[in-house]
């Protein structure tokens, strides 16, 4: 049973915690910088808790490392355990800045490859599906792309700064699903970004609400709308608009129930709560494929680089509001604009 | 162009009046016993006003009359015209009680499979989807059909004891659908009735709330669920289940809008209102399906016979009720209970 | 933490004993008359295999003891295991015939209250917020019940008569639903059943497809549909229809996807599939609810009192079906048919 | 009764002539270009045919004109017949063109608010009840909105250079959506548009599939998604989403049919097919709104400065794809780009 260390006791760290066994895997010990919370985590899953990252990637039950720690601290963890032969998992975003992440890929090299870049949203049944009903032909060629991805309320305001802003922090995942779902690399991108939500995020340099334009060499387009705020919960949604057809993946329900009343007329029930309910599954499905791989050695479904490009469109995407002009995408990830 | 009687000036009559000229006939005459609401309808539409039912009969211009007038007079009307050798059509049910439709069957004799009877349901587009799909094999064989028909709300009191109590004024489009749908006739009903939405119904003998089972000889299972209120508007829906398949004719909808808030998750829009907004084009369906069928010399798909059974099946459900037990169905609508 | 000894290794056994330890208990031992299977799935989940029951229900470890056998067992189990002062939760049917569920309760006294009598469907998601829609007035009164309840495919033939029937083994469930929706002990019960899926099942002296209609002492009317086969998965829906509106748990579905072509508009996913696909949660919850009450002491929520009910009303349901006529119910479960 | 006279006898005319009874006006004369048309339809429906559009606009009886001719015939008919003193009822677009457009809207003055614009979906129940879900604070603040708007399959190739292109052609309708719903005049256009579904339009100039992003001077963002074919008939929504919720306005369906196979879970039934059928009531409440509004004097709820702001967007948007750049749009109009 491959054994793993997990660096961070925080909570999507414990998502993770919870999903190994049931991968089949073993949580051997854990890390965080808050030796408090590794320790009250791994007395609460059998595991033991690493004083140092160090002990922690020198465990010998150790042949993995799953990466669930601040986003400031992923590059150092990745290197370091890459270096020390193991397996690794890291979570989203690889690195806060375009540059961070593009000196960690060169660090790696040929090892970027190998390192398993979390996209949970990949492993979501629905997006999933929507993703095979691409690839099997099913809509044919697809011609339209349109990625809804609303949060039910924004973050605290001071995780606004540091989370490097809604294009870098959320829509990072909305990058990664369009390029997946694309098949190719846009080659130019165009940003809206208001505040409308709070003004006190406006105060900080950021947007709350936006929209994204994209396209790619083939003339396939994509759109991305992003808020970080509704009034019915979580808004996850992917329309691929193909040539012979068009499939969605809708916003999943809490159940099948259904409410009919004076002012309800078969109003279907809530949708599933924020990322931890919504995109539990995914987050289940993605330590499968993670162990599945160690396993059988198959090349991690979504790598480092894949990481890298992510953040290339988001900082490209930040450029373009700032800038009020379209941003034309280099192939090689190469940054044209000022910054 | 076809010269078209009618009888009656009240509200069914005026749905009727309205679907005349669309599917080009034209209303040449309106005769009502209320002189006075004929004179009205007839001045709006363009038509005369006849002083009797005989006036309207010879009318020269006249060769078909449509019967709308209230139950007690369908059956006079209808034998009146028929001996005038115009073709008719009239509205639900072919009269109050089973021994007078079985008196006006008998009567009319093989002229009774010309009389169109106007069960309106039939050319809903929904219902009329369901049994296209029963037809043509799409979900094998019926084998469990179960038709939900609940009114926004009761009729007035005093129209209660004349209208023959809920199986024969309210049910007796259920049973209709249930023969058609079956494509056999029922051998056996079993009746559950309470008096749930209003105690004066009950203190008038009926019932408002009913469920009614019935089973054909090649074993096919039907049941009705009637209620005289509902909170959430008028509920009209057809499921049929069959051995390779499932069709349901849902209650369709004011318009495609879904709303989303705290406690609205895509709650569609209401559905359509009572009976003039929810089946007005199976109103104009149906005049279409009379006239055309005057041009082309068919046979009405629905004719007295249909009109008998169905008035069977209500009473035969009022003594099941009655009696506490299932009643046994003849294939020649003999009454084999006690009254 | 609670100590679970393990009555059966099959199919749904292991279900359980997947629940076990994410509901916060240990899974002490396993028992199977197949002692291979105790031994493989103790092994598996790091328990113990226990060569007799007594073993298991004697082993220091064990508070509760979890009877998961085929149901000629269950009763023996049961009372051995109440007997050894265990907290003892059964899977349904308490017993395969209503006589034996009566010797058995007769048997347990005062103790029947305290044996969990496992009727997952409670526990669903779904049909819970309908019974909590009934129970906080959402719906006002109930006043028409529908429960829909349809098997992808039948079960081995050689399963029908050890299962005791259609009315013993599949709608047992939907007995159970009832009841619990209803909130009042039926006082009738009438039933329609067909052999339309298999003749087979038929020589067997069995039905595959069933309608069941119930009626309470104050009117409330209930009805059951059964097929052991549908075309387009399992079919498990509760309508719930009262006073001040209606709610209905619809079945859930495997995604949010949908699909649009040229025969396509908006088809939603499939349904999720058969019962350790569609109910997974409710197990889940069950085992939460039984080890939660383990803690507290709170009285389980559905007892061996339950169980008689329900196969009281299946024998009943039975009896119709072969007599052709509706079956008074008795307060007191009294058996007033011939068999 | 108000008397009309109907420029055009073609398709969208025809349409119109059917709803000008049921509205409560009189089709008095018609006119086309090609004689026998009008004669054939002014027969149809008791009309006279005008041999001139002098004689349709003298004609003694007619209060009102509705123009229904080709696009490039509306300014000189809109223009004629105001000078003659009628009420008019235009057709969209108002102009082929920007400039035409500016010319009729300068040389009309004042009166080019009386001037009855007929963008038909505004009077779409769906999409109505957008609006008003938006004016009534149902949503709060509206942020993003979304229209989607794709086309069964693309015109005659030998349309598409006299239609003015994809964006003065069929996203004039989108345009005028939009600046409906954000109740504000977008500062900037940025369009994506692509040639995926038919070479030979991109050999005429043209695109097929467009994206086009706006923004409001209060940040309000709105997106349009055109395409000139789909797979599954004719799609049109409007999304809304504001402050406090969210409403959509989705394709409505020919019934409520749902299907259920091995391959369908509950396929609701098709769209309403192409405009005819899908927009038919509302055109149907178009006319009842022009006939309304001529008894009771208020102002057209659309007007020929709608057409010109409409075609403005249009061709901004075209210039936008044309120069590969965002383009600021002015409060008056003005056209600041290189054609």
């Amino acid at each position: 049973m491959i054994g793993i260390a997990l660096m961070g006791a925080g909570r999507i760290a414990r998502v993770h915690a919870g999903a190994i066994p049931a991968a089949g895997a073993r949580l051997v010990t854990v890390f965080d910088i808050a030796q408090s919370a590794a320790t009250a985590l791994a007395s609460e899953v059998g595991a033991s808790a690493a004083l140092t990252a160090e002990e922690a990637f020198d465990h010998p039950d150790v042949a993995a490392v799953l990466v669930a720690t601040s986003s400031d601290t992923h590059v150092d963890y990745v290197i370091q355990a890459v270096d020390a032969g193991k397996a690794v998992m890291c979570e989203k975003p690889l690195a806060p800045t375009f540059l961070e992440a593009k000196q960690c890929v060169d660090r790696l090299g040929n090892r970027a490859r190998q390192v398993f870049l979390a996209f949970n949203r990949r492993f979501d049944p629905g997006h999933a599906a929507v993703k095979k009903a691409i690839d099997s032909g099913e809509i044919g060629e697809l011609e339209q792309l349109t990625i809804t991805s609303r949060d039910p309320y924004p973050p605290p305001l001071e995780y606004i700064p540091k989370s490097g802003g809604l294009f870098r922090d959320m829509m990072i995942h909305d990058f990664d699903m369009a390029r997946w779902m694309l098949g190719e690399e846009p080659v130019s991108v165009f940003s809206r970004g208001s505040c409308l939500v709070d003004p006190k995020i406006g105060a900080l340099g950021d947007v709350d609400t936006a929209c994204v334009s994209l396209v790619t060499p083939s003339g396939k387009q994509a759109v991305i709308l992003n808020s970080r705020r509704t009034a019915y919960g979580f808004d996850q949604r992917i329309e691929a608009f193909g040539s012979a057809g068009m499939v969605i993946s809708d916003n999943p329900r809490a159940s099948g129930l259904k409410r009919f009343s004076g002012t309800s007329f078969g109003a279907p029930d809530r949708f599933r709560a924020f990322f931890m309910e919504r995109y539990g599954e995914s987050y289940r499905l993605e330590i499968e494929a993670f162990v599945g791989g160690l396993a059988t050695g198959a090349p991690p479904p979504t790598n480092a680089l894949d990481g890298l490009r992510a953040v290339y469109l988001a900082e490209a995407a930040g450029a373009s509001l700032r800038l009020g002009k379209a941003i034309e995408l280099q192939a090689n990830c190469e940054v044209t604009w000022d910054a």
